[in-house]
């Protein structure tokens, strides 16, 4: 079964900071026109720190949520950045610690039908301590949980974060 | 330390038919103004049916991607509609397979940097055969593979999908 749908042409309707968004003039399999909404991102990516057993969690105010929430340490891609680049950078502004080196775990699609970005996750390496440079406008506190006490915290819905917890159970399921 | 960031002015840029797009006017923690970019969605509800150690999964293209995935039924919530209602009717009209009651197994924040979406998954269970009424421009295939395999898929990278690599991992995880 054909399942190809073809744009027929991009429309921006908002172009951001962080977002870009198009409703498109598309054609479904069977020829017949439709329309598609899409959110383009440059990409996310995310670093998991463990140390002792512990995970490296960042706590901040998610504004489309209007709450709290507990997450690996990530960022947006600046243009053309290597996402491993990325998450190194960004574990070290806004925790401190920094890595010798990055180690590729996944690349994820969080929500397919109707975002285009790719969320990666990394396992950082080599880490030593240093300082923290949280971008302008970035409110984060930063403290290591005991994998049990994290994955307790998935099962109870306290960590809702796609990419937190994929990157805690695969911990678990190396194992 | 506090994190909570204000909403001074909702400002709607795209209202489109699966997504809304807010940027809004809003205060940091230490009364600074900032933007903050949203994209409402009303909630996507997503089902895991395992039969003899099998995962039913669906084929289907994923125009942000421009790509076919593999994802475990999922579908958007109708405007005041339970997601476990949604679960079940996306199963049955994806699939043709039909839950006698479904199970909630996770709410999920897929990206909370940008959109305000909830991903809820469940479990199926007294599932019997039906018949396909896929929506009028959804074109998907429903096939069954073993869980061994779906883990090795995500492993690999073939699976990208945030919902279904978590509905499939806590699978493995609570034997």
């Amino acid at each position: 079964m054909n399942l190809t749908e073809k744009t027929v042409k991009q429309n921006v309707v908002f172009e951001g900071k962080i977002i870009r968004v198009r409703c498109d003039d598309a054609e479904l399999p069977d020829g017949k026109p439709c329309k598609r909404e899409v959110v383009d991102h440059a990409g996310g990516a995310s670093v998991l720190y463990v140390r002792e057993g512990k995970v490296l969690l960042v706590r901040q105010f998610r504004y489309p949520y209007m709450e709290e929430t507990l997450e690996i340490p990530a960022g947006k891609l600046n243009p053309g950045e290597d996402p491993a680049r990325t998450a190194a950078r960004e574990l070290a502004e806004e925790t401190g610690w920094q890595p010798a080196s990055v180690e590729h775990m996944f690349t994820i699609y969080p929500t397919p039908g109707y975002s285009a970005e790719k969320i990666y996750i990394y396992r950082a390496h080599g880490v030593r301590e240093g300082q923290v440079h949280p971008d302008e406008d970035e409110f984060v506190t930063a403290a290591f949980y005991p994998v049990d006490e994290v994955l307790s915290m998935i099962e109870k819905g306290e960590i809702k974060d796609a990419k937190t917890i994929i990157a805690v159970m695969s911990l678990r399921l190396q194992k």
